[in-house]
């Protein structure tokens, strides 16, 4: 229980959200290590989530407000005693869940069912857009990073923590491979990502579904071969046009939508899978003896980044692939919550945060 | 276009299924070869699926009738001038779909979506329940067996046309691996071919949803180390109690309700898949947020049983598996009616036919 830096009622700053469209930059209690395999993290860059959108345009208000931010990349100021791997001054990257890494589900690569794991702002942690948080479980969370990097390679390897990460999660789960025709649903952050990690892992053709022009565009650039702009029973047609009358071998859906998952199932190909990231705002998924007949699969969910951050980290370092193109906007904390009203009109695509 | 046997009025006996509860066994023509790639086979052993059973109490009435059966095992009586592997006189086994096995779909071992497929009894072909069979494609679609089996045999290897080679597709769907705990909900044929298939790939404990004591005492001679009578929440919660809490890493979902379905997925460990192959008798899934924070996924469909005879053949042939078993009745062809009266009442399990 060691105190730090700024004296005992210094206090940093953090974002909290109070409420629809209320998001505020506050003064809240520094963190502490309360735990021997605690680390404190300085954030050096964060950002703002399309899935922090979902609690930006529904929470109820609340004046206390709760932490928000799950996605950073930070120094690590301070350790627990416990803690053998994670060193002081380290640059190092986190997952967008905290989890022990060494139970049964982490061990197997999911992470996000860890026995002992959580979320970033519950469990006496702290949200990632703020100054610093503290990390349980250092050594299982943190990956550590090299030196000094420029502007551009620190905010692709902070798509390490979430977007980059569940984009390749679409992709895998979707059971992309060398040689395929891939789909992807939705031009959002997440699903360019998905279109780079399928280029990534070999697929021939990437027909991304979206119809923002500036964001299919980014989509081209990171390996898609057609867009469709169309959307539902018109986009379908058209996928199927683009492919023989097939559809792709894998789709992913970086939507949440029902009719984007519809839209999905209906352009994979028989004995093909759809890798689903898009947090589902749905309850029930058309999987009728339509898609039985034709073999087609539902696979995916919240994405293990954990389990995939030192696979594509070399990738990232190397410049063959620069997944932090997606960030179009980067601001300082205090304005944060002009940065969720610009993803949110769609002013924005993805915002970085630079504290 | 040679024809053959009887003289060219003779005519065999084939089932034929006219309306609900109405299945006769009537005189029709004999089959000819009518491509260079066809085959006329006698056939030996035939049976009844629990799938004819949705026709058998659906159908609208029509004097005219469809011919039914899929599933026959019997000898080459003549084959057309283009066949190649296929033998006259050979024992072969065909699985419940017919397919060019030439396609890229049937190269990908998905031969239920072959470009030139298509179900017996359709397209000028014969059902599976009478005395021969047309068969297309031959050299693609009928797999040699050897020589003189006995009952016990014959009937093993006829369910590799579809009822273990479902089972099996069950079970290679949803990921069984060596060491897994595995969750077969049902207890029908499928349910119970699901856990032999499941016990000979290696799974370590297998839970078997079914409530008929019969049944499910064979499922414990196929490998079944639980029994769990219980349904809906009841069912769900005493496997949780089983698991640990954790459900089971692969479940095979071998009914095709909704319900049974929606217990498939509550039952499936976080990261584990449910293989479904009861044909669906529901259109929508319960696939929302809760299995995406578990990703757990669904895959399957029909069986290509064709893509796995070859594999499971040899266990069948040296009596490691004897998934035969699961017959519990014979009948002759005049008796199929009753075989189906027998069946639809769980009178019997499933029913053989020998014509």
């Amino acid at each position: 229980m060691v105190h730090r830096r700024r004296g005992y009622a210094a206090g940093m700053r953090a974002t909290l959200i109070h409420g629809k469209h209320d998001v505020r930059v506050s003064e809240v209690p520094d963190p502490t290590i309360r735990d021997d395999t605690d680390a404190i993290v300085r954030v050096v860059r964060s950002c703002i989530c399309g899935s922090d959108l979902w609690p930006y345009n529904s929470a109820e208000p609340d004046e206390a407000g709760d932490r928000i931010g799950h996605e950073f990349l930070g120094v690590v100021e301070e350790v627990g005693s416990g803690v053998t791997r994670t060193r002081k001054g380290e640059l190092v990257v986190a997952p967008f869940v905290w989890a022990d890494n060494t139970c049964d589900f982490c061990r197997e690569g999911l992470q996000t069912s860890c026995r002992n794991g959580g979320g970033w702002g519950a469990d006496g942690t702290d949200g990632g857009q703020g100054e610093y948080v503290r990390v349980p479980f250092a050594d299982g969370v943190l990956v550590g990073l090299p030196g000094e990097p420029d502007d551009a390679l620190l905010a692709s390897m902070l798509t390490l923590s979430d977007v980059f990460s569940t984009g390749h999660h679409a992709a895998v789960s979707a059971g992309v491979r060398e040689g395929d025709t891939v789909a992807v649903v939705g031009d959002g952050a997440v699903g360019l990502s998905g279109v780079l990690a399928a280029n990534r892992l070999g697929a021939e053709r990437i027909i991304l579904l979206g119809r923002h022009v500036d964001r299919t565009d980014l989509g081209r650039e990171f390996g898609a071969t057609d867009v469709v702009a169309e959307r539902g029973d018109e986009g379908i047609e058209r996928v199927r046009e683009l492919t023989g009358g097939d559809g792709a071998h894998a789709v992913l859906e970086c939507v949440g939508f029902g009719e984007a998952l519809r839209t999905a199932i209906e352009i994979t190909r028989d004995g093909g899978t759809v890798g689903r990231v898009g947090v589902s705002q749905y309850s029930d998924v058309p999987l009728g003896v339509g898609s039985f007949m034709r073999n087609v699969g539902i696979n995916g969910g919240v994405a293990p980044a954990r389990a995939y951050i030192e696979e594509l980290l070399p990738d990232v370092l190397e410049g063959r692939v620069q997944p932090g193109k997606v960030f179009d906007r980067t601001v300082g904390l205090d304005e944060v919550p002009d940065g969720y009203r610009a993803m949110n009109e769609r002013e924005a695509l993805k915002v970085l945060v630079a504290p």
